[in-house]
C-alpha cells in the first residue's frame, strides 16, 4: 500500500515550524529533522514521542548544517564529509529514538542535500557509502524516476536498499523530473489535482507529465506536507484515497 | 590496572586543538568530543580511526552546546534538556563509531557539564536518567571522591554503572574535592609531583590532600592531558608508571 | 508622552516569530534583535525598513549568543566579554540601519542579559562601560524601579544616559520588582487590567503592587508585545490610552 | 608605496589560528575577521587593540557565515543577502573599532566570498551596492587584474573606491588569474621566489606569469600570511623589500 511520508520536527528552540501534531495522525512515515538544518535534541525527543504515539514509522531526515538556510542551500562537501554528515545525524536520531523504544527505519536526506544526491552521483555515492559502512541496515529514500536503474545499481553494490518517493503535488516534466519550483504551475495547490495525481500513482503506478505523457514509476511512498492548515487539510484527503 | 584517560578530538573545522596523534599511543581511554562544545563529524571520524588504530577504548565526551565557550560555561538546562543533550551526542558518537567497527564504551561529560553533574544532583540524575532510558548499557565516568555512595545509589537505582576518575595533576582539598583552578598550586606542573600522585593512587588507592591528609578513593582511571608538548611528555612518564 | 516599546525582528532564517507587521504601526520604539539570540542580517534589514516606514524609533536589542535558548538563559561572561558582546551587536545594527538612512537611538538588552543587567552590578557596569567606551551617544533602557539612583549614578559617571521602562502587563511586588513569571498572576492577560496599569503609569506616575502599595516610578516607556493576535489587540488599546 | 596586507584575528573562542602578534609589527593593513567565518567579539577586540598599538590600518574582513568551513565554501546567497551579510559584519567591526578609537578603513571579503566576488558579477555588485547604500565611505579591496576596468566601472557608478591587491606567493596564469591552488606550483614557498615577485611588482608594476608573460597590473597592496613560523619569516623579508 502506498505510504504517506512527511517532513516533521523542523522547529528549533523557541521557533515553531509546521503543524506536526495535526498531521502526524494521518501519515505513515515521519521524516524527522536531526538538528543540523533544523531541530534540536528537545524537538527531536518530542517529535519521536508523537510518532511513537501515533504508530508512525520514523525516518532520519539529515540535512546540511545550515539553520539559517534551513538546509536549502547547497554547500560544498567532500565525499567523506557527506558520509560523516549523514552518519552523525542518523546516529544522533538512533540515540534519541532509544529513549522511546523506537528505531530509525529509513533515511531521507533533506532539501539541498536531497537535491544534490539526485543530481550529483558523488553525493549519492557518499550517502550510500556512509550508510553501508556504518551498517545501519535501513533503506535510503530517494526520488522515484522513470528509470532508477543507475541509483539501484550503486545501492545494490553497497548492500543498501532503497525506497522511492513520488510527489502528488508537483508537476513532472516529460523526462520524469520535478518541474523546478521557480516555474509557474510547478506546485499544485488544488486538492482535486493533488488527489488525482495520487490516484494515478496508486492505481496505475504512473504520473502524467505536464505535456500529457504517462510516466511509469515505482513509488513506495508519496511526500505530503504539514506546513499549514491548507496542506494539513489536503493530507486528510490523501489519507482517504490511500485507505480506500 | 589503572587506566589513563584523555580528552581528545577537540579540534573544529580548520581549528586544531591538542596533540591527539602524539598522545593517543600512550593512553587507554579516549574521551572524544561529540560536536557540541568542540569537534564536528569529520574530526570525530578522524579521532575514532586513530583510537581504533592504537587500540584505545572510546568514550563519548558530550558537553554543552557552546563552541564559543568550549563547553566551559554552565548553561541552564531543564532535566529533560540535559538528558536529551547527552543522549543526542552519545547517539551521534555511536553512529560515527560504526563507520570503523568501534563502539562507545563509556560516557564522560565535558567541562561545565561535568562540573554541574558533580555539584548539582538534578544534573547528575538527568544524565543517569537519559543513559538509562536510552539503554546504552555503558558506564558513566564521574569524579572519584572519598565517599561516592550517594552517586552510586542513584546510578544503581537506574541500572547505570559508574567509572571513577582521579587526577594526578590536581591538588585535592582535605574534603577530597579538587582545589579550584583559580587558586595557586591547584594544578601541578612538576612531572615528579604528578608521578608521585599517580603512584600514590596506584599503590595505595589514595591521594594526599594539600594539608597532608591521606584521602582513600577508588579510582578506575586517571585523567591526563595532551594539550601541548609538555603535557604529552608527562603522559609518557605516567604511562611508564602504570605499566610497571 | 509615554512611549510604547516592543521587541521585534525576532524571526530567524525561515522561522517566523511575532506579528511584526501588525504591531509596528502602533508602537513608538522598536527593540530590534541583532542576530545573536534571534534574527539575522536579512531579518534585521526587513525590520529596520518596516520601522522606518512607520516612523518608529529604532533600538538595538542585543542578547546572549544563544539562538537555541532565545537569549533567555543566563550564560557566564566576564565583564569585557559583556562589553564586547553588546558593542558588536550595536555596531552591527548601526551598520544595517545605514542601509535605510536610519540610526540606532537607544540600546535595550534582551532576555537573560536584561535580567542579569538588573540584578548583577558587574553586568550592568560592563554594558555601561562598553557603550561609554564606544561612544555610541545613545541611552540604555533599563527597568524602572522605585529607586533608580544606584543605576543612575553609575550611568552618570560613565556619561551614558538612561531610559526607564515599566510594564503594564506585569504584577509588581511591594518592593517594586516584577513578580517572577513562575508565580500565578505574574502576567496580566485581561486587557482591562493592562489598560488600568498603563493609565496609572501615565496619569499618576506609579503602579499599584500586588498588595496594594502605590509605587512611584519614573517611566519613559512601557513594554508591549506583538507575539500573537491577542497581544497585538491589546497594543491597539494601549495606543489609544497613550494617544488620549 | 606598496602596502603589505594580512588576514588576522581568525581565532575563535579557545581555538587559536595564526601568529597574529608575530606578524602584526611587519604589516601595513590588517584584514580582521568579523565573527562569521572566524573570530568573535573578544578576538576582534584583542586584534583591533594590537593593530592600533602597531599603527596598522584596519580593514573589515567579512566572510560567509560558516565557521565549520572557515568561509572557504561558496554558499548560495541572493544579492540582498550578500549586501546584508557584508554590511552587518562591517558595521559590527566599526562598532568594535570605536572601543579603541580606531576606524574601519577598507573592506576585504574573505575566502569563498572573495572568490565569488571576483568571478560572479552579481556577488560583486551586491557587495558594492551594500557598501554604497550604507555609505561606509571606505574602499573595497579586490584582486588586481591586468584589466580591472569592468570592476572599476561598477564601483565608479556606485561611488565606491577600490584597492587592488596582488600576490607575491601565487603563480599567475598568462591571462592574469591566480593559478588554482589545486595545481602544482600554484603557491610559492621559496622566499627568494616570493621576494622576486614582490620586487617585480614594486619596481615594474607587473608580475611574470607561469609561461613567462609580463602582466602589467596596478596593485596597491600585496597579501602576506601569518599562519606559521615560516610565513612570518617571509613577511620579515618582504617588509625589508618594501621599506627599501
Amino acid at each position: 500500500m502506498m505510504k504517506l511520508n512527511c517532513d516533521l520536527g523542523e522547529s528549533y528552540g523557541s521557533w515553531v515550524a509546521g503543524m506536526d501534531e495535526a498531521v502526524m495522525p494521518f501519515i505513515d512515515m515521519a521524516n524527522i529533522a536531526c538538528g543540523f538544518h533544523a531541530s534540536d535534541p528537545d524537538v527531536m525527543a518530542k517529535t519521536i514521542q508523537s510518532a511513537v504515539k501515533h504508530g508512525v514509522t520514523i525516518g532520519a531526515h539529515p540535512g546540511y548544517d545550515d539553520k539559517k538556510g534551513f538546509g536549502r542551500r547547497s554547500i560544498p562537501h567532500t565525499s567523506s564529509e557527506i558520509s560523516n554528515l549523514v552518519v552523525y545525524q542518523v546516529g544522533a536520531m538512533m540515540g534519541m529514538c532509544r529513549l522511546y523504544g523506537a528505531t530509525v527505519e529509513y533515511v531521507k536526506p533533506h532539501g539541498a542535500l536531497y537535491m544534490d544526491m539526485m543530481r550529483d552521483e558523488a553525493v549519492y555515492r557518499a550517502i550510500i557509502q556512509g550508510m553501508a559502512q556504518a551498517g545501519f541496515g535501513v533503506p535510503l529514500m530517494i526520488l522515484a524516476k522513470v528509470d532508477n536503474s543507475a541509483y539501484q545499481a550503486i545501492a545494490d553494490e553497497a548492500g543498501v536498499s532503497l525506497l522511492f518517493e513520488a510527489f502528488a503535488d508537483r508537476a513532472y516534466t516529460s523526462e520524469g523530473s520535478l518541474t523546478p519550483r521557480s516555474l509557474p504551475g510547478a506546485v499544485y495547490h488544488d486538492p482535486e489535482q493533488i488527489i488525482g495525481q495520487l490516484k494515478q500513482l496508486v492505481m496505475h503506478g504512473s504520473v502524467i507529465s505536464i505535456d500529457g505523457t504517462e510516466l511509469r514509476m515505482k513509488a513506495d511512498t508519496v511526500c505530503v506536507h504539514g506546513d499549514n492548515q491548507e496542506s494539513v487539510q489536503t493530507v486528510h484527503l490523501l489519507r482517504q484515497v490511500v485507505d480506500q
